[in-house]
């Protein structure tokens, strides 16, 4: 068994759903929240921090872990699991998107794409093949298939070659995938033309893979043309297999996002606003470097169970901020994930009580909410 | 009750003794050690980990906390406990020591010292009345007295006058403590003579203190000078009160000092030292970064039951402190003063079994191995 996936609750007429998705490591329900671990660790936090926050699935970076500590390493170890120590499920990305924004001198050819490490500027190739030959060498339970993101803004003539390129290595990444392979998912592209995104899920959906995910958005531009194609590829994905949404995403992302029928998001967002100081509420995001905290006694959230939130004081946080003291880094990092728990949980039972289209509205009003408006 | 303490078992044809101190919050054995909890965190440690390692008593820095957040932010948490989220025991320092080594433009009278914050260069002043005034605002529950700490290699006439000035200090101090004030403990000054060290003990242990310290000491004179203070002056400290060597040490110092009737330290070194990958072992200290641990699968000492050796390799912990991960820092730390805190174990247990001097001898041995020897 790679992958079981099952929909439970319908909205009535809409698309949001909830599921049940196994891998070989165990279940989640979806919606589901993936933190990105990209170098082997979940930034700031240990891995048992988010058992206790019930996450069960978790995101690898394949470009990262493949530059350092490099594949040797973590086949050592048997896996990323035991190298990172995180028994729940792993899902990774192929390094396709990392080599074409983070790598230097990226060269594609039919055949594969090399580049230079951002690190050491050392040469590397990346293959269809290798891509699925380094996520079984990671263990991972739910891999992606190397594709080419083009920026957005892209020509359409570029998007329309990459994505049949894209396909054609799909293809080639299924048939590289071996017996002890996880589960595989292919990934739609084609930019902002939504007669592209849709002869290419055509494409992506006739092949025999696990689930598919949306690819090449949340790159810049913004929230309404995302929207614009989410709402209309997303209903049209394979109504049986996990829909995953790459890289999204903010809560109002995701609260929309799920209103089309997606199941599955990544994103760096709360990890990565943590250690700068933004941490989420309801009511939108407070900044806690703010002088408004500096004497304010309450947490940051009044109703939040969070570890942070049941013992420190928004002026310890923004003192711990000031004082660049690695404890505040890793207390508003786990708020943020407790935040992206919270949201999911709830998105769930909504959507398991048919009002998840009601309740959605309103949540994005108040998600919308200013910090300096509530201040004033 | 401001403090209890009781000796009890006794090092026989030594010094060395175990004890039971009991401040307003709680009890540790003796002889321990205070981990240093700077500006009201105990660096990328959760206060709740303190708990789990078995520390009772840590120290603060009232210094770094008067000038960040601010006696007025701690006083609206009702003190540091409150604040940091810590309800075991905490002695605070007077400021002094950082006030002599951090600040800018330092200005000593007979009256108070002014100077200037490392921070932002505003002013303060700092008095012996401040001093403790500050320190019964954080809640401590061992507060120091303020002292001048001289360089070692003053002139002889300027560490005799300024012992004599810390003397008048000890008693003003002493004179401002209200009702409400913790313990307060007197430090003994004296530079590296042994007979300035001595009259100036008797000073002090003539004023009635909970308990005396030994300042001036590991501030760059090395280990041999160190000694030869504490092994003259220890065993002639009172027998009935805590005595404390201040900002002492490696292991190897506590080992040594505890010999000469020594009960309580506090140190940076096991919290600083993990932020830089030097990790203890009971065969010395290792360094994460060297390549030799590359594919080490091995934990970082065999034995050890620390919450990161029971489940990370050193090949883990070299990659997070390569890769400049925040997980690392926060492993590190949890190892070396979980060592810390064995270390202190094993002292107690074996004065308890009176083994101690021969143990110390075979263990100090031990921990002079050096990393490269070891590999080679």
């Amino acid at each position: 068994m790679r992958l079981k996936f099952e929909t439970e609750a319908h909205e009535p007429g809409g698309q949001a759903r909830t599921g049940l998705l196994e891998t070989r490591r165990g279940k989640v329900e979806t919606p589901v929240f993936m933190p990105v671990g990209t170098g082997g660790t979940v930034k700031a936090i240990d891995p048992q921090e988010l058992v206790e926050l019930k996450f069960g699935l978790i995101l690898g970076n394949t470009y990262h872990l493949m530059l350092r500590p490099g594949t040797e390493v973590i086949a050592a170890h048997t896996g990323l699991h035991k190298f990172m120590g995180w028994s729940g499920s792993i899902l990774t990305d192929s390094g396709g998107y990392q080599v074409f924004s983070l790598a230097a001198l990226c060269k594609i050819t039919e055949d594969q794409v090399s580049f230079r490490s951002h690190i050491d500027g050392s040469l590397y190739e990346l293959s269809p093949e290798r891509a699925i030959e380094i996520q079984q060498i990671l263990g991972s339970d739910i891999m992606m298939v190397l594709d080419e993101c083009p920026p957005h803004d892209a020509e359409p003539a570029y998007h329309q070659k990459s994505a049949a390129r894209t396909s054609r290595w799909a293809k080639r990444c299924l048939a590289a995938r071996t017996e002890a392979g996880g589960a595989l998912f292919g990934i739609v592209q084609g930019g902002l033309d939504l007669g592209l995104r849709k002869s290419h899920l055509e494409e992506i959906a006739a092949i025999d893979f696990e689930g598919l995910a949306l690819g090449g958005l949340s790159v810049g531009e913004g929230p309404e043309l995302m929207e614009k194609v989410v709402s209309e590829i997303g209903p049209q994905m394979p109504k049986d297999k996990p829909r995953y949404l790459m890289g999204v995403g903010l809560p109002q992302d995701i609260i929309r996002a799920v209103g089309h029928g997606i199941d599955m998001f990544d994103c760096v967002v709360p990890t990565r606003n943590a250690r700068n100081g933004q941490l989420f509420t309801w009511d939108g995001p407070i900044q806690i470097r703010h002088a408004c905290y500096k004497e304010d006694l309450g947490p940051i959230e009044p109703d939040c169970e969070c570890p942070t939130c049941r013992r420190f004081s928004r002026a310890y946080l923004r003192h711990l901020y000031i004082s660049n003291e690695i404890l505040g880094v890793r207390l508003n990092t786990l708020h943020n994930l407790h935040f992206y728990a919270r949201l999911m949980e709830r998105i769930r039972s909504e959507i398991a009580q048919a009002s998840y289209n009601k309740w959605a509205k309103i949540a994005l009003v108040r998600l919308q909410h200013l910090e300096n408006e509530k201040k004033v």
